[in-house]
Order: structure tokens, then C-alpha cells, then sequence
């Protein structure tokens, strides 16, 4: 039995709101329980100076946690001076996962900033953002077609991500903050909406895990995320 | 007219929303029209170096802003390494209008940090981050009572702030964005319950401006601030 | 009584002397008393990046202080590696100063950078920092016109500034650093040569302040500050 | 046919070579065909803030790379004042694969830092890193049984690592850079002596993957692994 | 003949004014012509870590330029976050030169610290900066000494700097900015009061120079540190 | 008798070893008996901003150690987020050296930048690594010759450097990190192969030293310097 007393494969209840960002081209307020993180998506005309002149746009990510979204207060990267390893391999990850769909050329020479701002951690920050940030970003491109910005939509598919574990030796779906202290193996799934893969990313936290275990882990993994794919459809219908 | 069509004394709709953060001793969502602002109070076992020993506590305060939080994306702090003075200057402004009504020997020897995280900007933030941040200070004292860590409570008095301005001639209550950049001049009042000045700043945005307008400006500035104190009482009642 | 054994209304003894610096377009050292700030105004060609193409130009200050213009030795803030909320509160202060008495259209789109550097403190350092900027700006601006860079001066009036407090109970102008230690209020004020209000900062150190306090340190200010613009007038005659 | 005319199962040329540091307790210089990383084992006394008292060791990484390891100089990170967002990212992930077949409380309150930089870089210099810091590692903890500073081995198991890529649609072992670039995915592997998987790390670059290409990746780095294991074994023999 | 039409051997009007410094233990204005350093000399209980509890103490300098001391304004480096390399240079040169005339042991375990400011800057401010920087040095110890911190004076010996070059050809002593420009050789002498030598740094700006230059200069800089000497002597009596 | 065994005048062994970097245009890994440097020269099309548009080439250098070349691990200066005044005085002094003995117009509009690792290090550090600089320089400007990119060696003659001291009251060459630590003054000489003065660095670390020893010093340098400049001739032959 887990702490959460949810069923191996079941997840926690995820809510996508969308346009909760006064100025944001694109905005969604995703929750995976009590985990909850505000993406918006900043269309800007400048892209990143290796790509001025090729023709081809870029989509990138920003993530970061309000100094009291966790258990204890964390010092705020901004008064620390510089953003710490875990934050940089978070928006990395964001990052690579949303241009995976998107067709960057088809974008054109502007650049999309995905931030995700972590307002309450419980656990699964980095997957929720995935999940919320596709919202964002889907909203910002439809934003631009409206203005005519764009004939055709450079998104060629949904990202949705979800957390793993090896849970007392049982693989389970959608960790909490409890359960992922707790879990001796720490996995992150991203997986297009046509179940293709983007991201998998499997760690040992205590023992080393096996390879029967990564595919079940995998495999709860994709019911998760048929389930949030269908969430982000209805999000944006 | 003012563009927001209010009357020259008249408030945005404000709300306090206890209880938000999950994990904090005390936090508000406050609300000042679009302006919104998360506010959250941490208690800290330690006090900074230089009180150490010396038996008297501390409030601080730290502000932010999202970086979608206004009209155009402004780059994240954490990734530009540095706090801009703005940012330093409303801190500051923050802790020392919450410090004006703790006592802080009454406190002991802990600190309360009031993080101040803007979602939304539309004019006056630290303004609402005074009037929000009193709240939350107000439950992290409040759950220190409950768990018997104060016998009374060190906070003397209520502190609330607003903005005002001289708009188009007039002195006018509770700048929204639009209005703020248009006013000739800037002022802050942040006030007691009991109705004496804790911090007065008047600033000449385009034209000097007249002892007459300041006093005016005061006036308005008491009015809002009667009904900010009414709406705090309300929300900890 | 006060420490300083001055009148309430009376100023400490003040020297304006201009060409102190070798090679700065205009230059001052400002004397309130033993605080000792070099005040040198430079002229660059180059506005910041937001008014590049707008026909209009800036002007700027940087404050610091040697870090032994102090009873106690202060951390170099070059060594440190950034800059304090107060030294960025009191450089935007004194920006937005002599801004306010500047017509930037009229300047042509250039900058003139104030530095103000604090050689001894004994309280009131910014407000003497105005003043004396002052006069390094109007120097500067004097060199401008002899070399035809300019027809008329863009400078509208003159500006100065002194801080006020309320002390046992009683307001009192231009306190040093004893008295400024010990006041219950603190507060700067800066004024035109004609008398109008560019900025009121007034802050509770102590216990709140009364309305009818402000009033009675603005009278004081005033009268400061009307012998300090003569001081300014007899400077660069 | 992949571009270095390797089969698709064949590593490059490896070699471990030991004792390169005249100081280090430990230390490696590993060559995976002209990628070349020198690792050294530092001991230290003291460990981490968080872990004082507490009667457990630590073992942690460093990674960076020589400015011209790279066919393009690049900026030299002391230079540009802070650590790279892929630098953070190897250097925890080093880390955590020595950290899978450590004892850390067989290994006492003791730090062991372990330095990667890149002499010269060809792809897989990550891999590369964890399979000669486990060498450099298991180097100082001989060391430190010499001088009885540890009765047994706290090294549980050997770890190594190595690359794999989907080239041209077939899946490929032990990537160099000009296979790396081109790659429609790249994907890590760290698994220890007996097999168990430590770390699998694979980021689609061009199309998303399948399961099967990610299975199939996994058994071509088992095989590799399985090699670089016994160098290991020939290596500290 | 040099620019200056000074005969090659002669110094520029030199001048050691102390007690400049409204707080500092010990304090001196010291210039070579147009050059100005303010030196003051801070007293610190503590010393750096690693010579705590060793009963050593420890004497260093800081060395900084205000903003416009120079031609063009330079950024000031508290703004840009860093010291420059030639700063960090010039304050190791100091406080070397300091110690080798500081019996560290007889000290007792406490540092004190020399900051060399640059009022106006032109040539030969690091050489000014230990001249006057010993005066000040001195008389934070004749300070020490008369409230009975310490019985015997710590300072063995005068040192003092002076600048040579190779202009046109001839050696010549102390050079202004405008000879230093256009030097071929640079030199830098340091040297204590019996005539032993402390620091020599020459340094070839154009051509490579000479071994008779070298000794050339090096007899110029004896005599122009003779009269340093002196001069310190008169103004310490 | 010196620690070494060497005789007063004895160099160190050694070695300059080309070719050893990948991608380099030139490199150069030199060793001094147990010191090991790896020089690599780097072209780059673009210059300094200060020398854009000038015509003329540019030669600098970069300085950095391995955190574990030394005896005790020292804290690698990108994660500390600066490079210390050491390194910055150090990466000055090769730039200088090699500069002197390059003529930048000749190079044209290019610039070359040779980095200074150190691997090891046992004392002289800087020494060889102007040594071996000059070895990467050179062969990065036949690498350019060959390329037609230049008719003629811009090249105008060796450089290199040796340091000297008084151990023990005698004067020494090529101190090892042992005698180094023991020796009363450290010099650094730099000479080019026509045995001109480049640079002379002499420090006095214990007692100030005497005009002889600074002469017998350069002596010592002058016959090592010697040996170097044969040794760099043989290795580019």
C-alpha cells in the first residue's frame, strides 16, 4: 500500500487552467494534487544569437520555485545570486521536451519562453510543468494564429510527462513528495501524444534498479499519459 | 476621469485569501484589482548574524516578481544573477513597514520571513504586498500561539498601504498600471490601524509637485487604508 | 536639547567646492558638517539602450562609500561583488533628483553619470550627495554650453535636499549621524529652487509619526533648503 | 554504415591509466578513442554542512572541460563566473552513479570529491568520466585501507557508463561527436558490475524514440558495459 | 626632455597630509602631482581564517579608484560586480610591500587593513598608494601603541615605491600618465628605509630592455626613495 | 645544499611535448620536472571591441589550475564563480610576455588566445607556462602560414621565463614548490632569446634582499633562459 493510498497506476487528480496570466501570450495553472505550478508562454521576437538569421525559431523554458513552495523555506535563487544545478537540469529538460513537437522552422524566426513557477511543491514539479507548459505553449501558438502571425500551427504533436517509482519493490504511477523520498528507484517519463518517446530519465536514489522494473515503470508511464494527453485535450477544446 | 473610471477616492476591489500556501506558517493571496500577490510567512529558528545572542527577533521581507507578471516578460533575477534596485528597494520598504508594528523582543529571539511573489501586476504591488504581508505575519504569529510558542501576541498594530497619485491635476486613490504611468506624481503611505504614518514616499514623476497635493494625497491615502485595515480584520476574523 | 547642540532649525555648517576633480566635465565636494561627498558629473555620448534613437538624454547617479568614511570599517562593496539595497536606494534617489529639474529633450541624447563618492560620513550623506550633485551637473552642463554643444541650458532650477527627524519628541533639521542614531523618525526632502516638492521619504525608526510631524519637518526642510540653493548660487557664481 | 566505420556493438579503443596525478589519493586518465578525461580522488576531512554529525560520508563530483577540448575554443567557465547548465547536470550525475556503489556509511564521515576535466573532448565524455572516476575512486579507498583508514572496502559494486545513439535508424554503441551530432537520439547508461541499472538517461534530439529502440540501446550498452568493467578489473588489478 | 620638462631624476612635488580620515586609526592624502590616494588604516580584531588562533597577524590592502580619477570615466567595479585583474594586482603589490617591513608575530593576532582610494589619477598610483598607505599604516600603530594594545612598535622599517621608465631612450624616475603612455619600459620599486630592496617589477611595454636599464633605473628609484623616505620622516614627526 | 640536490644553477628537467591537444591550432603540454603545464593557442577571427577596426591582431592569455594539480585540493574557481587575484595576475603576465615579442600588425585583425592549464604543479608554474606558451603561439602561426592566412611570422622572437631565488642565502634557479616555500625572495625573469628583458618580478617573502642578489639572480635566469630557448628550438625543428 502506498502513502497516498492511491492504486499503483493511479494518478493524482490533475487540473489544467488555462489563462490565469493577465499579460501571458499562452497561460495554464497545472495541479497534480497538491503540486501545483503556473506556466505562461512569452512570445518573443528575438531568437537566441546563434539562430539570428537561419530562419528558425526556439522554444525554451524557465522554471523556478516561490522560496516557500516546499516544506522548508528555500533560499531565493534570485538573492543567491545564481540558480542552482536542480533548477538548470529542470528547465533544460522543459525545454528539449516542448521543442520535441515543435516544428521550429515552421515557427519561424521567433523565440517562445515557457516559465513555470512553482507555487506549491508536493512532489512531480518538473512533470507538471511539462504537462501545464504544452497548455501554455499551445495557447500562445493559437494566440499568434489568430493574429495571423501563423497560417498553420508549428506543434505537430501533445508532450505530457509523468514521475515513476519503485515504491517497497512495487513500481507505482505519479509520486508524491512522501513517496518519492521514500522510493528507492525515481524515474521521469516524457511521451508524445502519439506515445512515442521524448524523455526517460531513471534513477537509483537507494538500491540499483533492474530492467524488468524500468519497463513496468514504463509501461504505468504510458497509461498515465494517455490519461493527460486526453486532460490537455479538453483543456484547449 | 480617471481611465479606470473610478471616483478619485475610490479602491479597487481588494481580497485576502488566507491560506493558500500549503506548507507556510501563514500566507494571503491579496488582490488589488489585476494586481495580485502571494504572500507568505517562514519561521525561522535563526536570526541574522548581528542579533544573535540578543534575545529580540526580526521580520524581513523578500519581493519578486514572476517573470510574465507584467505587460511585457521581464528577465528572471535568478538568471541574471542580481536583485535589481527595484526589487531591493520595495523589500526593504516591506520589512520596515511590518517591523513598525512587532514588537520585536516580544518575539524572541526568531525571525519571520515575508516572501512577496507577484503573479499578476497591475499597479501598486508593494503596496499590496504591505497590506497582504501584514496578513500572513498576523497567521504565522497566530499558529505560534496555538503551538504555545508566545504567550501574547507581538504584533501592536494593524499596517496597511496604498498608493496614490495626481492624476491629470488630481489627487486620485489606488494607481492602477495605467494610471501610474501617467500620474505627474508617485506617493506610497503605509499606515497604522491607528492611523499614524509608518512610511511616507512622494515622488516626482514628470512635474515638482505642491505641499497642497501631498497633504491631499495624505487624506486619500487614510480614507483607502481605513477600509484596507476593515478588510484585514475581516479576513482574520 | 540635541547632541549637536544646534538650534532645531539650524543647518549644519556647509561647503560646496567645485573643480576638485582633475578630470571630470564638473565636480564638487559637498561639506554638511563632517560628512565629506566628492560629487563628479561625466559627460558620455552614450545613452542606456532604451532611449538609443529617441532624441533624448539621461541623467544617472552612482553612489558608494570608502569603506573607512565609516566608524567602523564597511566591506568594499567592489570586493564583495554587488552593491547594496541601500547604496542602489540612494543612487535611484538621487537619479530621479536631478532628473526632476532637467529637461532631457533639451540635453540631446547624451547621459551625464553622477558619481557620488562619500570620503567621511557623519549622517545625511544622500541628501548632501543632491546637493552637491547639483552643482557638478550645472558644471557640466556650463562646459557643454562653452564648447557649443548646447545653446541653453536644459537645467530648469536648482535642486537640494536635507534630511529632517523627530528627536525627543521635537522635529529637527539636517541630523548627523548621533542624532539620526537616535531619532524616532527619519526623513528626506527634496526641493526646488522655487520651492516645489521633487521627493518626501519619511520613515518611522522608532515609533510611528503624526501628520501634523510631517508638516513640521517639511517647514524645517524648507527653510534648509532655501539657504542651501543659496549656497548653490554663491557656488557657481 | 556509421561514420567511424565501428560496428554497432564496438566501443572505441579505452584505456585506463592510473597514477597520472603526482597529488591525488587517487587518480585516472581514461581514454575512450580521442576523448580523454583525467580524474582525480580527493580526500577530505570534512563533508558537507548537512551531513555533520551524522556519522556518514559523501561522495560527490566536479566536472569541467579545458577551453580547447573542443573543435571550437570555448569561454572558460572561472571566466564567465559561473558553472554552465551541462556542466551542473554531468557533474550531479557523476556524482550519483558513484555515490549507487558506495557505502557511505561504511565510509565514515569523510568526503571523497571527484574531479573530471576534459582534456580533450570526442563525445561521451560524461560516460567516459564515470567509468574512470570509479577508478580513481576505488583508487583512494585503497589508499585509505593502506593507511588503516578503513578496515573494508566501502565500494560495493564497479559502475561504468557508456553512450548510445540511434544513427541513421539503427541503434549504434559508444557514440563519438560526429555521430553524436547527427544522432536522432542519444541516450545514457550507467549500470554497475552485476548488471543492475544505476542511471538511464535517453533525450530524443531529432524524432521521438520507440520503446524498442530504447530497449534494444540498453542490451548494446550492456555489452559495452560488460567490457569497460573487466578494463576496470584489468586496470586496479 | 620628458614631458613633464622635469630633469630625469626628479620627482614630482610630493605631499603626505595625515589625519584625513574622520574615523580611520590612521589616515594619509598623499600625492605625487596630480595623483591623489587617500590611505586609511583599519584595525580588525580578527584575522583570515587560516591564522586563527596561530597568535600571527596579518596587515593587507584594498585598493580602488573613484569612478572619474581617470581620463575617461572607468566603470565603477562595485556596479560591475567584479575587481579587474589590475586592481586585484595592484592591492597584493600593496600589502606585500606593507608586511615586509611589519614584524606579522609582534603584531599580535590582528589584521589591519590599508585602503588606498584614488581621488585623481595620473601615473604612479600604486607606487603613492604604499607610500602613503605606510604613513597611515604607522599611525594606526602609534594609535595602538598609545592605548597600550601593544608595547613595542611592529614596524621594523620605512618602505616606499617609486615608478621609473625608459623614455626616449633615458631612464628617468616617477613618471606622469602622459611619459607613462609612452614608455617603452615600465618599472615599479619598492624599498625600505636602509636601502634593501622589497619589490622590483619591470615590465617592457615596447622593446624589451636592458640589464643596464634595469640598473639604471633601479639607481634612480634609490634616490627618489630616499626622499620618500624622508619625507615620511617629516610628516610622522 | 638546496632540497633538490640540483646545484645552484641546475634546471629542473624538461620537456616541451607538441601536437597534444585535438583541436588546437597549436599546443604544447611542458613539463619542469614534476610542474606540468598544457599550453593550447586558439585562433580567433575576432579581436578586443577596443581593437576593432584597428588592423591590429591581438595575443592574451588564460590561467587556470586543476583543483587537485596541488598538494591539497584547491576549490575549482568556476564553481567559486571568480578567478582569484593569483590567476589573474598570472594570466596577465604570460599575455604581456608573449605580446613583447609579437608584432600585432603583422598578425592582423586576429586574435590568438593561449591557455595555461596546469596538470601538475611543483613550483614555477608560470614560468613554464610562458615557456611552453611560446611553443602553442609558434605553432599556431605556422598553422596559419600554411594556410597562406600570413606571408610571414609575425613572430619576432623565443620568450621564456625561469624563476630564481635565495635559498638559504644562496641564489638558486628553478625552484621547486619546496624551495619555493623555504626561499627568503622569489623572482620570475622573462627573456627573450636574444637575451633582452621582458619582464623581472622580484619579491621579497621573508627579508627585503640586496641589489647583488637581484643581479646574481638575473645572472642564473640568463643561463637557464638559454637552455629553454635551445629547448624550444629543438622542439620546433
Amino acid at each position: 500500500m502506498r502513502p497516498s493510498k492511491r492504486a499503483a497506476d493511479e494518478l493524482r487528480p490533475v487540473r489544467l487552467e488555462r489563462g490565469v496570466s493577465r499579460h501571458a501570450e499562452g497561460s495554464c495553472l497545472v495541479r497534480f494534487g497538491d503540486t501545483e505550478v503556473l506556466c505562461t508562454a512569452s512570445l518573443d521576437d528575438k531568437v537566441p544569437g546563434w539562430l539570428r538569421g537561419s530562419g528558425k525559431g526556439w522554444v525554451t523554458a524557465e522554471y523556478g520555485m516561490l522560496p516557500r513552495a516546499t516544506t522548508e523555506r528555500m533560499r531565493r535563487e534570485a538573492a543567491a545570486g545564481r540558480q542552482s544545478g536542480r533548477t538548470m537540469e529542470i528547465q533544460r529538460l522543459i525545454g528539449r521536451s516542448l521543442r520535441a513537437v515543435t516544428d521550429l522552422v515552421a515557427l519561424g524566426e521567433r523565440q517562445i519562453v515557457v516559465d513555470c513557477d512553482v507555487i506549491n511543491a508536493d512532489g512531480g514539479t518538473r512533470t507538471a510543468a511539462i504537462t501545464g507548459g504544452w497548455v501554455a505553449l499551445s495557447d500562445c501558438i493559437t494566440w499568434m494564429m489568430r493574429r495571423e502571425m501563423l497560417a498553420t500551427s508549428p506543434l505537430r504533436d501533445h508532450v505530457a510527462a509523468v514521475s515513476c517509482g519503485v515504491y517497497a519493490g512495487t513500481p507505482v504511477l505519479d509520486l508524491d513528495y512522501l513517496e518519492d523520498s521514500e522510493a528507492e528507484t525515481d524515474a521521469n517519463f516524457v511521451v508524445t501524444g502519439s506515445g512515442k518517446l521524448v524523455e526517460v530519465q531513471a534513477s537509483a536514489e537507494g538500491a540499483p534498479f533492474s530492467e524488468a522494473e524500468l519497463v513496468a515503470m514504463l509501461a504505468l508511464a504510458r497509461r498515465g499519459i494517455d490519461r493527460l494527453v486526453d486532460l490537455q485535450r479538453m483543456a484547449i477544446a
